[in-house]
């Protein structure tokens, strides 16, 4: 976080091109039915199919390739080890990167394999490797790559737990408060002589998570709008750099719960205006709060906040299961819920070809309760 | 049914005709996680993402279309109904296909978009329409298409019927036994003057689903073996007519439950050996009996039937649903199974390049409580 936040195009370039052939071009669906439902053209940018199943890979490995880089110019060591705090995607994403260093092996060699032809219909060939990794797969803190050390709520999932650990990661226990998490990091911080890499406010993460825009603008140059979730903003803010620099003309929109409406009261107020005590909500991951390196890119490149409720997350992300038959996990049903949200529909009729990023897909397959709260159809 | 199994690569190909640009030519995709566990390289034929969320609108629509030109050089009208029976999938396909009938509307129209493009990267766009229609749309059985009347076991989920009857069909109730559904079917063929579709044994309907070979030939010719779930046989059959004539050396598997393993007795004493009482089987779609017509062309063409435990497909379904984030009905999952056994790994390394058919992904989303039934992963 040494970094300000005066982040522009060629960072994302810089990340782009670090994280070449090392993560998944993602592909972009349509789905006539959503489509119907929005009156707009949809386009899905799939990261649920991203290495780590969400695309928080992007930031983790610019964050490590980018401190790797810097010990190789300066003809130093690699870094003593990376640490952050995490109960989810981030925590993954960093162990995964971490321990591809020095061991480029089968998870992170170039994977994406796609057949594109010309001539009448589609050819579509592509890579989807979105899992956690196999649980039981041997590992260690240290084999072959850079240790990774990932404090973690003991309130997290076991699941999740399990997945960052079979990554090679260490885990580190702390209470579920922001306070305790940056505590506890810190000390491990101190104790490890390791490198913090925060999951939203890091600057190579910021860019790192804008080089999914580069790959929207390519697959897609007649889209009018992205809109993605926001949490602490990494993504979103990420996002609005690059197609701002590129495509002023294209609409960057941010779509957040109503009950952690931190970004939608911080651009009401025209200043960073942190939630306290963010309320509950499914799209777990977007619990957090924006923070000072995110708040001042948000403020100026980002159009607009979307919020939307529980119920309408809810009924997003089961529409993409049914329809679309796509895995997402809630967080990624905000920003379909959003663009199908009445405030969204009112939007002029020239937003026709929207991009919504589907975030991730890593569910929590023993834990679907609210998928049965309301029996029926999502309609 | 009046024609004889003696069906070809042109009827094939027919059948591709009068597919073209009104389904989905659905994307092949390929998993590094589990082609690790298969050791083999497998591609994923996303039948899941056809329309109505599985192949069965191939056949129906090849049915359909069939009989409307049989009609339209015979100088007559169009038939005056079409009928079947199915709790499933092949009910929502014909409904569906009736419908479009003369009312070619945004539901049948072209709707896969996909830019194909050269360079660095993958440029994958294509077209996700797989769910069930918005179930309050306004239908009726006779709005601008062919009234469908199909017969439904009392049993079958609710949702599956309000599925079919959100294409405009008109659902006739029977006992949940194949007297029942056969009789019940007879009678409404004499008291409506309509043609009957047979979910499987039909030669159209046969040779609509062999479409998915030649889509996996031109999208992977590096394919060594195909693999798919078996039922009534329609799909398998249909493939191996396609793949025989045109690459007599790419083996072709089928796949079944070992809880309703017709298909492999059949093979195994050379003679068609219905089982009366299939078994239970989280594979719904595929507890039907092999037939007549679909007999011979699997005891000719077909090189193997692989059995596998309802375990084993409830892992693979599993394992897809967290790793590809694809959400497979659990009879998509039977395939996967298969290539995962230990009777495939023994298969020699010359299969190297392995397709399995993603055949649905109509999911009851109220019903997946074997899902926890064993907590944790899938291995």
């Amino acid at each position: 976080m040494a970094e300000p936040p005066g982040l522009g195009l060629c960072d994302v370039r810089e990340a782009e091109r670090r994280l070449r052939e090392r993560v998944h071009r993602t592909p972009l669906l349509t789905c006539a039915a959503l489509a119907r439902l929005a009156r707009r053209r949809l386009l899905f940018k799939c990261e649920l199919f991203q290495k780590t199943g969400s695309f928080k890979i992007r930031g983790a490995l610019n964050a490590v390739r980018s401190l790797v880089e810097g010990s190789e110019r300066a003809g130093g060591e690699l870094p003593r080890a990376v640490v952050t705090h995490s109960s989810g995607n981030h925590g993954q994403a960093l162990a995964c990167a971490a321990q591809a260093e020095g061991n480029v092996g089968p998870d992170l060699q170039p994977q994406l394999r796609e057949r594109t032809g010309s001539g009448h219909g589609a050819r579509v060939k592509a890579e989807v490797d979105a899992g956690q990794r196999e649980l039981q797969a041997p590992s260690s803190a240290t084999a072959g790559g850079i240790p990774a050390y990932i404090v973690v709520p003991r309130t997290a999932p076991q699941c999740k737990q399990d997945a960052i650990r079979s990554y090679g990661a260490t885990l580190v226990p702390c209470e579920p408060s922001d306070e305790s998490r940056a505590e506890t990091a810190a000390r491990v911080v101190r104790e490890t002589g390791g490198v913090m890499v925060h999951p939203n406010q890091e600057a190579a993460v910021i860019t790192g998570q804008g080089t999914i825009a580069l790959e929207v603008l390519e697959q897609a140059p007649e889209v009018n709008a992205v809109v993605a979730p926001v949490g602490g903003g990494g993504m979103i803010a990420g996002i609005a750099i690059a197609i701002k620099a590129l495509r002023p003309d294209v609409k960057v929109f941010a779509a957040e719960p109503c009950n952690a409406d931190d970004c939608y009261q911080s651009k009401l107020r025209g200043e960073l205006t942190p939630s306290p005590h963010p309320g509950e909500t499914i799209a777990d991951a977007v619990r957090t709060n924006i923070g000072p390196n995110t708040w001042p890119i948000i403020r100026d490149l980002v159009d607009d906040v979307l919020t939307v409720s529980e119920e309408e997350i809810k009924r997003a992300t089961r529409l993409v299961w049914e329809r679309m038959k796509l895995l997402i996990e809630p967080t990624a049903g905000v920003g379909v819920a959003a663009v199908l949200s009445e405030r969204f529909q009112a939007f002029p009729r020239d937003l026709e070809h929207v991009c919504i990023v589907l975030c991730g897909g890593n569910v929590d397959l023993s834990s679907l309760t609210w998928l049965t709260e309301r029996p029926g159809t999502a309609e």
